[in-house]
């Protein structure tokens, strides 16, 4: 299996960074003052060299919101009870919940995932997937999450995810996911990942009741302290398996998978920036096919995205997950590409430069 | 014409802020954790307050691109000729600027206003007001930027921009400007309205040649010594006349004309702030019609927010104007209105709400 994963990473080629000075220059000949479209330049580029021609095509744009469920609730590390888990994966399939909204209001598809709640499999739907790799993780205070097979089963679902994407000539895939105490497993993957110690990033998550964080940095040391091997390996897969819920490791496959279908992926909040810590640190290259969307008001988030030197397009004070970042974010991500498409040059609209380049020049001897 | 200006005013009356808390109780019973999408939640309430009923209506939105030109462009305060302003106009006109893409690929309306580019009237055109209130400014270093007279000419010109809006049903109002030498202008403004030192807040504008910067400095000076009268006087209007453009005295106007309008008004970036500023010291009620839609990479538009009190919705580093902040920004404000006209409620979707609010309540004795 090892191998087959690695082969599959190898195939996952780096975007053109030679495009870079080509596309540099084509922005910088677009009727603006050089720069002055900030980010949306820099995400211009970024899917100019991933795409390599004009026009840039974001869409289609589809978002996997992948759910799963957490042995660890078991120690009270949420405010809501795991049954909320499979509710909101049916208010996901009723069209009431936030990233409902928003994909319905931006035109972006969505699908969800049932990567192991707790309970049956959900009755037949057309946004459905079940791709469930177990019945809900284990409580990871006692031992890993899940098994290596489990944990390989939820890269395959993943990949597999990608793929379908691509073959449904999707070009962006944005991350989401749900799961009650996917904020404490999200928590301990980014310690063992980037050696973090829990009293520096754990937060509230969805909610907790008070001294809860106390407690739940308690719960998190201690699922530190039993699963230390996997760290002290620093193996990235038995780490996630140690840590990771079902669909956090599920869109580390659509993440691995993603980038080698070239598509263009936007991480969501803080669970699926473990998620893509995890697809990181499993191949460097996926950084290049990833733009953040959101800086999460889950308050380690902040530290996590500056260890990892990555600045989210927006910061709306959200914590909600579902993939709500991601959409939001990806109308800012339309817009970059349609500047990179659609803007004229100085040449063609007959536009006199900045003074420097005049060939009189008077302006600058000042 | 004081007391016409004061009788409009005074017509202009305060959202209902006995609104917030029935709307604040309404999206706390949506299907997320109370207060999880942030900025979105707060956005949503505002527009509440104004509109008082469900769904609440942001489109359609009209974007109005008001150009002028500057006197003080003799000084030498940018990098671009004055003759970029009208380039810049037939620019728009022709679709190749990045407010029209943006616009375009936004659904939003655009229509362009002179407000006194240097030179003729500009040829007729759809997507063009003729509105001009003078042939530029004069050169604010030698006196006031425009007469009284001109100035109450733009503030009429910027009402009638806002009640034709409204009268063509448009819902939203963004503020775009163009205008070589405008950064000057609205720096000149902020000194003067917010107690500023030009050395605490000039910066590039569009662009300026090495050394640039101090001598932009020296000019603002020389503009605030000349002008201390108004000044000193502390009347809002003399202000503006002093050191105003004509687009931005138009736009203070379309903020009056469109909060009189009950319309939502979005606020573009460093110098659309400065006409927000003036409005806002002629009428204090505007702020609860204003959404700030993005910080400018102008270095001293966070100073400026801070002093006000206003967070924008976005963080680009972009420093273009024209409204592209504003456009970008509608697309949030029209999610945070769809969030709260269409997400299921706790209990029409059957979710468990958090454990605290369950009768046994035992999540929470820990």
């Amino acid at each position: 299996m090892k191998t087959v994963l690695n082969n599959f990473i190898d195939e996952i080629h780096p975007p053109c960074a030679g495009l870079t000075r080509e596309g540099q220059a084509y922005l910088d000949n677009l009727t603006k003052p050089v720069g002055s479209l900030g980010r949306l330049e820099e995400t211009a580029l970024k899917i100019w060299r991933i795409q390599g021609k004009r026009p840039l095509a974001v869409d289609p744009t589809l978002i996997y919101t992948v759910a799963g469920d957490h042995g660890v609730t078991a120690e009270n590390v949420s405010l809501y009870p795991p049954e909320v888990t499979r509710q909101m994966v049916e208010n996901f399939l009723n069209g009431g919940a936030a990233i409902n909204v928003l994909c319905n209001s931006l035109g972006i598809e969505q699908m969800v995932v049932d990567a192991g709640c707790f309970g049956p499999s959900f009755q037949p739907h057309a946004k459905l997937l079940e791709m469930r790799s177990g019945n809900g993780t284990a409580n990871f205070t006692k031992g890993p999450a899940m098994s290596l097979s489990q944990c390989w089963s939820c890269l395959n679902h993943g990949i597999t995810l990608a793929r379908k994407a691509s073959d449904q000539k999707f070009n962006t895939v944005g991350l989401g996911e749900m799961g009650i105490g996917n904020s404490t497993a999200a928590t301990a993957l980014f310690c063992a990942y980037l050696d973090l110690r829990p009293e520096e990033i754990a937060g509230v998550g969805a909610g907790l009741p008070p001294g809860g964080l106390a407690h739940k940095t308690a719960v998190l040391n201690q699922a530190l302290r039993v699963n230390r091997a996997a760290q002290q390996n620093g193996d990235a897969l038995e780490i996630l398996a140690a840590f990771g819920g079902f669909e956090i490791a599920t869109l580390v496959g659509i993440i691995l998978g993603a980038a080698h279908e070239n598509m263009l992926i936007v991480v969501d909040g803080f669970i699926s920036t473990a998620a893509y810590v995890a697809a990181w640190k499993l191949c460097p290259m996926v950084r290049e096919y990833c733009i953040f969307s959101h800086k999460s008001k889950e308050s380690g988030h902040a530290l996590i995205l500056s260890r990892l030197n990555e600045t989210p397009l927006l910061d709306l004070q959200m914590r909600l997950g579902e993939g709500t970042g991601a959409a939001l974010a990806i109308s800012l991500i339309r817009s970059s590409a349609a500047i990179f498409n659609q803007m004229a040059t100085f040449n063609s609209a007959g536009i006199s430069g900045p003074a420097v380049a005049k060939p009189n020049g008077d302006e600058n001897d000042k």
